[in-house]
């Protein structure tokens, strides 16, 4: 495979170099010891400081008024540590303030199991690298859904682990109370391994899995071929294991009439607009930079957000979190479609209506484990009309090894 | 009061205008709800955003380079819209990598209640504010003991949080894994408002005090007449509630031979200084600012920290924090000094000899919540030759609000 570097501030023609159109650079960094990530090669998403090379978040007038940073992120340090070797930094959505993974700056990363569609993002490149087997595995962040959006759309595995379980030093500031840096790999095999590297697990057993919940409004909120193919997928895993599946709302979990909906209307979202305002907001303000079409409109509502009114989606995050580690005690895993849809066709979210379905539906979905700060596996399970969905697994905060055993036993693998 | 706003890039003289010498700047930020902090005002550390105000994070190239952020905060909002009004910005040490709370560039703010001694840091000035009356609280962050040693030192209640439980949205980025939003407050009752309000609990009743323990290792580490204040005032708790003192080691906590001292030496020490290498050292790198004689001294050992072998360093975090967590159940407080000495008299910390017992002993105790991920409170409970010293309590991660309510309790208050 032979991948040249590209330019960064022309839109990249990805035809012929780079099929998978996931790279921004291409290099390499070899292992500095070797361990359980031998031979392994990953990518790193373009928010995830590599030394000496100029990290974009997306952005052109981001990476040209930023100089390279000294030092890889500790999280890149630990895999290369591990035995993996770095082949290059990876496209993401611009500021990773997107699903959809089609970047006016960096190109629309290919789709490998569905071409005439979107990727999905912000992780864009991390997973189109591995779906198009220019690396082993990834790395990349995960907020309002950036790894397991793609992961689904694109059919590889993704997990974005317990909030804050991996250090995020050397990795751009989005929103602290949400993002978390995560895994986009091949098989379950290698996703265990490498998140097992990054969490510096122990060989500690984790507990059995005694409970299977599905969570019936995130199944509501499905296209109905999609949540007929969980459903099968669902009633397999019960049998495999000899675990009953139980049905939960998410109503029941709090303890009111609470819709799912709320996890991201009144609680994630808005968290994600107040902390997206300090953390980058106030960048944008002091430079002016270029910004692209589609960020430009959901950076409108980022900017326009009333600060005193919003606070209050605290309380709400923190009433939701507690109920949530009530009900996903040891031994638990809560299971619904990562997406609501497969992915969309190319150039189909231009209009304000497709945009707030495709958005509005899937972080319905997404902002559960946000709020719970679970670690969720979204696995390539499902088909629906010949295109990748994900079903994801979640556990409870801090649960990540159980997690990755659970997910093991419930697919026999 | 009248407090001028001060120059920043010259040394201040506080001796008329701000005789507390916590000050880098004065104005009111008028509450913008009406809330449990009513007719509280506050002050905030300088790493912390006030919109249209810059934050210098102690260095005055820093300041110089940025531009002043455009929002507050998430937790200065927080305070706000609970009815508290800010009353300024206070002096912190430089890169707030310090605990001495000397500042070459802002001054050394008062210890109120031993003038001839050091207030501590790196929230030195939040401390001073609340100890000589500036303000009613104030908050910081804590990373190695930047909220506790300061507390301690001037004898006024500090509280750092579990890890990551307070937003660190507009917090200048410092070590991701280890830092924390915490305040300094005149009283319990004081310090337990402001924390339910940044931490939003609700009214849940916690759990009851069970256990007791008292980390031997740390009363070890403290000087001798500090030891024996500590021990009278636990023997007070202890009669006071009803339940008795465990002596527990750390090497019993491990289930080894660990000493204590390895929670700093071999394990957040070093984390510290990787991640301070890609949140701040890189920026040095880069910029090459104008740096103080006592950080540059410190910033040397992390410049020439090698990654590659320093990165183990996270293998003993984790095992650490689990070891930890298992013991640090439901009902658990484990006690000891917040410092193993009384403030250093001024201008006393200027050997290497000097600076390496205050710091080793120091970090060897402070090490253990940090490494713990554990909320601790810093009560000054105990004089030692006319000088204040705090008792600690911590409890498991996330047993804040029980934290909070158990040290009402032992305290009979």
């Amino acid at each position: 495979m032979s991948l040249l570097r590209k330019s960064v501030n022309s839109m990249p023609d990805h035809s012929n170099l780079d099929p998978s159109g996931s790279l921004v650079e291409q290099f390499l960094l070899e292992p500095i010891a070797s361990g359980p990530l031998d031979g392994l090669s990953f990518t790193v998403k373009d928010n995830i400081d590599i030394a000496s090379r100029k990290t974009s978040y997306g952005n052109p007038t981001w990476r040209d008024r930023h100089p390279a940073p000294q030092y890889n992120a500790l999280c890149v340090d630990q895999l290369l540590a591990a035995g993996g070797h770095c082949v290059g930094k990876v496209v993401a959505d611009e500021f990773t303030y997107s699903l959809d993974g089609e970047s006016q700056y960096f190109g629309t990363p290919r789709n490998a199991k569905a071409p005439n569609r979107i990727p999905g993002g912000s992780s864009s490149g991390s997973v189109a690298s591995v779906a198009n087997g220019v690396s082993d595995f990834s790395i990349g962040t995960d907020s309002g859904g950036s790894i397991r959006v793609p992961a689904s759309l694109c059919g590889v595995w993704g997990m974005r682990p317990s909030l804050h379980r991996i250090s995020e030093a050397g990795v751009l500031p989005f929103m602290p109370s949400v993002s978390t840096v995560g895994v986009i790999a091949s098989s379950h095999e290698q996703l265990n391994s490498v998140v097992r590297v990054l969490l510096r697990s122990n060989a500690r057993p984790a507990a059995p899995l005694k409970r299977i919940l599905v969570l019936s409004d995130a199944m509501e909120t499905a296209d109905d071929p999609v949540r007929a193919a969980a459903e099968v997928a669902l009633n397999e895993i019960s049998h495999r294991t000899g675990v009953d599946l139980q049905t939960v709302s998410f109503a029941q979990i709090v303890g009111d009439d609470t819709p799912l909906s709320d996890c991201n209307e009144n609680a994630l979202r808005v968290l994600q607009s107040l902390e997206f305002q300090n953390t980058v907001g106030s960048w944008i303000e002091n430079n002016a930079p270029e910004i692209g079409t589609s960020f430009s409109m959901a950076y409108e509502n980022v900017r326009h957000l009333d600060r005193h009114e919003a606070i209050n989606c605290l309380d709400l995050c923190e009433r939701f979190f507690e109920a949530i580690q009530a009900v996903m005690i040891s031994g638990t895993v809560i299971c619904f479609p990562t997406t609501p849809v497969i992915a969309p066709l190319k150039n189909t979210l231009n209009s304000m209506e497709a945009v707030l379905d495709f958005y509005g539906r899937t972080m319905t979905i997404t902002a559960f484990s946000g709020v719970g700060r679970l670690p969720e596996i979204s696995a390539p399970l499902l088909t629906v009309d010949g295109c990748p969905v994900g079903l994801s697994f979640a556990a409870g905060h801090y649960q990540d090894e159980f997690l990755l055993s659970a997910v093991k036993k419930m697919l026999g693998s």
